[in-house]
């Protein structure tokens, strides 16, 4: 089994940073002991359940997956590094888990407090699998992490229990949840514990979703068309979580962006372990649309608000967009999956992609400050005043009530290790710099893999290479799609990079010895980037992007407002590390116009152009928007000459 | 008494529509036999008060208002043509609404046959007082054109209802309507009757906004924060309707735009016929900004479908806008009021913008079809694919089930004499250049004026000024704000343009005798027009202005897509009249750029821009857009260089 460390500069500040704030910040949270965040009442929910206290159930039908991926990233964080504190706090967590759990192994605190008698009568709407699923990663995490098997005996039992309300035999419900994610977390328990079963029950949901008569829809007339949220009404819509198709006839990826990619995660998962090829070529499809037609260059999905959702081909609004920050991490979940399907480096584009941008930008420097709406252009005072933005902050909140992003961050970053490298055959492939220590067997010989990066700042990257003893495997580098002119030395000797290029990655196929050492170097020019001609809201815009960072505007460094702002078609850019900006950044100036509104002389309309001057415009990167106060910010800039 | 009929080729046509087919169409529409218009019920309503029928209230609870639009429409209708078919059918309504009216006067059929018990008890969204206002229009309308007093009679009957229910006495309420309207209804019937009394209600529906304790708060709170649409609600707008604070307060346009306008109108009215100068500095202070940073460049107002509400400052999205075809018709209600309350072009600007654009634009050239929404860009599948977008149109629809912008176009195409001309003292204000016969007088001579106008599509309009007798009185021409170099020739003299301009208008105060002639030239060259650098939407575009006429580019003549092209930063237009388009229409042409998608060859993003090609731009006045098929438009366009 490979193991992972991560020993990197740039995101090692990252994990502590979630170690060391973040999860004890939301373990309080939990708690409902953050002064001046809304309660979460998680903790207490499980309380009432297990009947320690007596009260109501408050918060989201939901709200007991915040203690699974908090339960999730402790498990990570222990790999990491053990702690006795934070383990004793999981272990009480964990023992009240299974006093809330029932005598027949169900699991659901609002089913048990609120309404114990509708277990399992609105899947549409009430998350019971859902949260189910995010109990089942928890378990798998924490025993990997602990050896303890107390939670992962909960969720087996659960499961169990599961796999006696569904399944295609007479007399059980042939149905799957409204909220996709316990597919991908059976994959997970399979994984674990080798045993069909689970694999099974993942592969019944799978299958069953998008089936006529649809289990969705009858299970809505049977409650007299009641919505858990709205009450009474007339609709369903089954595209809105991806169950209008059985999944293997789904081409165009729509609904809710989170439902959707992590039932495409699952769906990879088990293409990669049955070998079904009708569900991979779906996988294929489905990542296609996404990826060429759906995704900002942050990485964000889910265009619109409304139903935090995917719109159509080359709908990409700027200053509305959702792009939620769970969807970018199911986004990362998927293209994990589809690296380990087939070796494309396409997927690893797109995961470093999301991580470095959208999902990293979403937390605040401090780890107690989230986005979970992720925009491309800002305009703080239409956030405030204009209703069809509202859902856009210009600055990050606090621990919401729907408090979905920070676990599900803290969960990634903790877990970032299982990212870095994929294995197919006796090749390794490197999907990801990040400065961490591999053990791994590459055909019979146990290989260590030491590699050094200064990724994002510079493209240089080092890998020791140390098998047990002398062997022939092949080593892939993924050759970054935004990259110009990477070159790979090893032991010092320059590879033809014209040679052994597949898919995307620089095959090194040899007979490696200890000490061996790649070299590789990837140029880290801050360039252009333009997008699709169809992409409208991007037309006659540039964006910067420098190595995998994106970069923006922001008012505070440009000038209050942006608007005026257009950057210089031609014209070199210049880059220089700022060591006071947010914990040191590479900024990037270019030059550019501003129209002098002290030259207009019209009203709000008129003849006459106001003046342009010639302007320093200043770029950081994306993921550090929103820092420094509420102000004006923007990834695509329009281009502009004298 | 002045008296002005319109006889002017390009607004005849239009008016000529009204009356042939919009007023008879709706008239099927109120009946419900027009099989492709959802029923309106409004006929039925009345049938079921009035105890011809039995049966349910059916449509919104301000459904009647749109019986009265359709009576003021055909009020107008009959002053500029007497139609004896046509005056049968109204009178049969007004005996119909005259048998719906209570023995108390009360007028209402939602109350008389859904809740006769709750009258006046949920002012704020029920449009009692709003229904009312509308038939007082329709009741003075009707009664200048036909000499019947029968509706106005009802009328007079139902406001001295009003009067014993609302008024600052104690017993009564000292409320308002939570849809203004009434207010500028009753200055109507003050203005046609001269009694004192309607002066005073619409003066203390006026006053009593906004002050405190808020009286829709108190009647909110008392029916058990019950909102009429939603039901339970724990919030209450006061500014949507303009409530928040007295009006005199007030400084920045706010809350639902038709609501506003009206509200604005009826201020206007009663600043100018009270003298009462802090309601005058509220309307001078409210046009400011709702005209210099609230307004599309169309005369669209209100830029967001959220409660159909002006934003903020500078904040006007082209393609989500809302910008209803009521709210410009209420922009030009203001306007007229403005107008008449001191002579500045400024107002006929804006009264002429809003006309030849908007609301010109909502209707299609076969009368039955409109735009209530009236959006600067348009992506047909975004309206259709995005729910942010939901709102928008592509393709006029039919009546709709709430009617409100349809009879609002007729009343006031219908009515379109009324606001050609303004007078003070012995001075006529000329505002807008429609061809027309005036008869008023001047001081103390009988004046006939006949004006004929080759507008919009030529500026040469000439003036026949015919007094009785000679004698001196001024005349004053408006300079569009948008010409430069208009000229003025009386009796074929040439006037110096440089002296004696007041507030926008050429004034030429001379002895007039029969027979004189003034010619005037206003150039209609097409020219760019920019907006104020704060108005971030508009940024770095350029519009096509030419006459009152905005210009917009159609898919149908550019190429299916509009994102990938540009306009000239230089280059001259050129213009030509195409008989074969919609009736008629001056085209203009420029050299513009666009994006060959070919020579594309990235993904979704890459760091080659796709080529640019020079092109013929082909744009097309606004008002046009749409009637050839769904396709894409927009009205700024992005400046680019070769």
């Amino acid at each position: 089994m490979s193991k992972v460390t991560i020993k990197d500069e740039f995101w090692g500040r990252y994990i502590q940073l979630v170690q060391d704030v973040v999860i004890p910040y939301q373990y309080e949270a939990l708690h409902d002991r953050v002064p001046e965040a809304e309660p979460s009442h998680a903790i207490a929910n499980f309380e009432i359940a297990a009947g320690r206290k007596k009260g109501e159930f408050h918060g989201f039908v939901f709200q007991d997956s915040d203690v699974a991926k908090w339960l999730e990233a402790v498990g990570y964080s222990l790999t990491i590094k053990r702690d006795a504190v934070l383990e004793r706090q999981a272990d009480e967590v964990i023992d009240l888990i299974g006093e809330a759990q029932q005598a027949d192994g169900y699991l659901n605190t609002y089913f048990t407090i609120k309404e114990p008698g509708k277990r399992w009568t609105n899947l549409n709407d009430c998350h019971e699998l859902y949260c189910a699923g995010h109990f089942i990663e928890a378990a798998v995490s924490y025993y990997e992490a602990t050896g303890k098997r107390k939670l992962l005996d909960i969720m087996c039992r659960m499961v169990d229990h599961i796999n006696s309300v569904f399944g295609p035999e007479a007399g059980k419900l042939r149905g799957y949840d409204g909220h996709q994610e316990i597919e991908l977390a059976l994959v997970k328990l399979y994984r674990l514990t080798g045993d069909e079963k689970y694999l099974l029950l993942s592969s019944f949901f799978i299958d069953q979703r998008g089936q006529q008569p649809h289990f969705l829809e009858q299970e809505w007339e049977t409650r007299g068309r009641i919505n858990h949220w709205v009450g009474k009404t007339d609709t369903l819509d089954l595209k809105y979580n991806q169950a209008h198709l059985p999944v293997r006839e789904q081409s165009v990826a729509i609904g809710h962006s989170v439902r959707a990619v992590y039932m495409y995660t699952a769906m990879a998962d088990l293409a990669a372990l049955t070998g079904d090829e009708a569900l991979r070529k779906a996988c294929v499809r489905l990542w296609n649309n996404l990826a060429d037609k759906q995704m900002y260059i942050t990485g964000g999905i889910g265009s619109t608000h409304a139903g935090e959702a995917f719109t159509f081909d080359y709908d990409l609004p700027n200053d509305t967009a959702y792009a939620e920050t769970c969807a970018s991490i199911g986004l990362i979940f998927f293209a994990q999956r589809m690296l380990r399907l087939s070796p494309d480096a396409q997927y690893a584009d797109v995961m470093e992609r999301a991580l470095y941008n959208n999902v990293l930008g979403s937390m605040a420097q401090d780890g107690k400050h989230y986005f979970y709406v992720n925009p491309l252009e800002v305009w703080p005072q239409a956030c405030n005043c204009n209703p069809d933005k509202q859902h856009v902050k210009s600055e990050r909140q606090g621990w919401f009530g729907c408090a979905c992003c920070p676990p599900n961050v803290a969960r990634l970053l903790t877990s970032l290790n299982q990212y870095i490298y994929t294995t197919h055959g006796d090749t390794l492939y490197t999907n990801l710099y990040i400065g961490s220590e591999l053990n791994t067997k590459l055909g019979d010989t146990q290989v260590a893999i030491h590699q050094q990066s200064n990724y994002p700042w510079e493209g240089t990257v080092t890998m020791q290479v140390n098998p047990a003893a002398a062997a022939e495997f092949g080593i892939a580098l993924r050759i970054p799609s935004w990259s110009q002119g990477m070159e790979i030395r090893v032991n010092g000797e320059l590879l033809n990079m014209a040679m052994d290029v597949e898919q995307g990655y620089r095959i090194i196929r040899r007979v490696w010895a200890a000490g061996d050492v790649i070299e590789v170097q990837v140029p880290m020019e801050a360039h252009r980037v333009y997008a699709h001609p169809l992409l409208q809201a991007d037309a006659h815009k540039t964006a910067i992007q420098r190595g995998p960072l994106v970069y923006c505007l922001e008012g505070t460094d440009n000038g209050q407002s942006l608007s005026p702002i257009s950057i210089s078609e031609a014209g070199a850019f210049t880059e220089a590390f700022d060591k006071t900006l947010l914990g040191g950044a590479v900024v990037v100036e270019s030059s550019g116009f501003c129209v002098e509104q002290e030259s207009w002389n019209g009203g709000l309309y008129g003849r006459d152009k106001a003046m342009v001057q010639p302007v320093t415009l200043k770029a950081i990167p994306y993921y550090l928007w929103g820092n420094r106060g509420s102000g004006e910010m923007k990834v695509w800039i329009p281009e502009g000459k004298a």
